[in-house]
């Protein structure tokens, strides 16, 4: 399994190395970014920048817009283009966040409070509806049909997911085949539209665009099933980060997906409590990762995220190798091996 | 004053036959975009339909997408790409109004229970979010990148007047010129936008698109003030309509601000307790209409509304006499004069 670096200790190097490696690769691009990210966020309304900036300075690792970067160079791009498509897609991912958090009634993000526990929800959703539309500005000034065609598309398609997510939220009988359209939907969607622009704007044939698309759809599929681990792991409490907020969300993701249909009669009866009714007491969250562990629910969502992230590889088969192939082929196993 | 057409009764029509009339007029379009309003906010993920479909089917005038169909018309446009752009202003327009209610926390919405008071807040911005993908996905198959922008910025506008609304809401000492700036971007830009696209469409020149805009820009700014008028008015009452959503939600509109600034202070003090306090008891809504009536707030926000008429009115000058342009001059006395 060619993905399991670690077996080897020669070949590993630390994980957050290689999303380090990755970002100082596009560092002078990606500062263009920011720039630009600051710049479009402004509006005569102060308190547009005030909230977006809020959310957009406070720690995100910038993933999307770095695999929009980092995809035009390994296809040779050698004009600007990318810089403000990458904006457009940090925007929409923004936008989305800001939504999201007022759906899920979050009062954390990136262990911040989050904007919505700061300015209030309305402010939240009207800001999200800026950056949205701000985004395809950016899109519209670029002038690419293509690229506006990839990402409205994109856009609809998050929405169409996190309805979705609304939906079968605190249903524990949700299966893992419908788990995994709602992630597809609303998390990988956006991965696999940022890595295609970089093919996009560079002009390459379809065969190319494809494969970056491919790449950046499993990529984001194996990134959302490590951070559904996350949100139970012992790791994350130990860097200082909440744990276990999916769970008082009553949010069913993978690990409770498989728990709940390994468990028995009583496990079950647990979850339904738990997830479904929302009625919680002290020292659930610690039997939730118990019963969890018991049946390996956590480790086999990492190991399927590992599946995802072996065909996230291949897909780059097409390209030759060079410093941002190997980038883009070390970020798959930090996206699996990371703690944070 | 061109517009008082009722001071001249053979010269008057009833209003309400004026929008008939517009609506008439593109009655065949109007069809094509009612359909294609109903296809394309399909999504496998029911709720979608429902949700969208729920608001879409509750009554709306379609004044935008009329607008649009009509100014088509007026440029002697002969193709069929004004339907598909119709219907991208109407899901802009839909998708502000969930956002909307979700943050003026309204239960009715043209007199029938509000989206989020059926749905929930949840689905309500999701489903927005969907929308305004969606709207963005029909500019794209259109192809043209000149209405991509018209309509980004717009939806840009819309979103910064709506948090410049949130911040002076409940503030009885908003002036008129900033009341003026919010209508202005939050509901007249949609107005301004549907009707210049008609013409971009018809590939007329810049002085006619800007006609066309500020035809619509006028035109939405005088729907506003008399939307606010009609929310005091004993006409909407007698059709059965609610009266006093506006003042139950602290909302400061141009009656409040006229009557505030023309009272005195034991006046203000009613403002203040019942607008920015939003603390109202029985007979505090008869009071606000009794002290707007004392004070010619209702009558002179209905004057100011003329005005702006006026110059829709001239706006048009451009064009040459004909059923759309006569139809299009109408309903701005349709606007000024409605009870509904």
């Amino acid at each position: 399994m060619a993905v399991v670096t670690n077996i080897d200790p020669k070949r590993r190097k630390p994980t957050a190395d290689a999303l380090q490696d990755l970002i100082d690769l596009v560092a002078d691009d990606l500062k263009a970014v920011n720039d630009l990210i600051i710049q479009r966020m402004h509006s005569p309304v102060e308190m547009i920048p005030q909230l977006a900036g809020y959310l957009i300075a406070s720690g995100g690792k910038r993933l999307r817009p770095v695999l929009t970067l980092a995809a035009a160079r390994l296809c040779n791009y050698q004009g600007d283009r990318q810089k403000s498509l990458a904006a457009a897609v940090e925007f929409i991912h923004t936008a989305t966040l800001l939504h999201d958090d007022v759906v899920d009634d979050s009062d954390l993000r990136r262990g911040l409070a989050s904007a919505n526990a700061v300015f209030g929800n309305k402010p939240s959703v009207l800001v999200g509806d800026f950056l949205l539309s701000r985004a395809f500005q950016l899109m519209v000034e670029d002038g690419s049909l293509e690229v506006l065609r990839i990402l409205s598309n994109a856009s609809a398609v998050i929405a169409e997911g996190e309805v979705l997510q609304l939906i079968t939220a605190n249903d524990t009988e949700t299966s893992e085949q419908a788990y995994l359209e709602v992630i597809r939907a609303k998390t990988a969607e956006l991965f696999a539209s940022a890595c295609r622009i970089g093919a996009v704007v560079a002009d390459r044939p379809p065969a190319e665009q494809a494969a970056l698309s491919d790449y950046g759809l499993n990529l984001g599929i194996a990134f959302q099933l490590v951070d559904d681990v996350l949100d139970y792991s012992a790791a994350q409490a130990r860097l200082g980060k909440t744990v276990g907020d999916d769970f008082r969300e009553g949010k069913i993701t993978l690990p409770v997906v498989l728990a709940f249909r390994r468990g028995n009669d009583e496990e079950r009866a647990f979850w339904r409590r738990t997830l479904e009714d929302e009625e919680q007491h002290d020292g659930d969250l610690d039997h939730a990762v118990m019963l969890m562990t018991r049946h390996h629910a956590l480790r086999d969502s990492v190991e399927r995220g590992r599946h995802y992230a072996a065909i996230a590889r291949d897909a780059l088969g097409l390209f030759s190798d060079g410093p941002e192939k190997r980038a883009l082929l070390n970020v798959l196993d930090f996206v699996i091996d990371r703690e944070y």
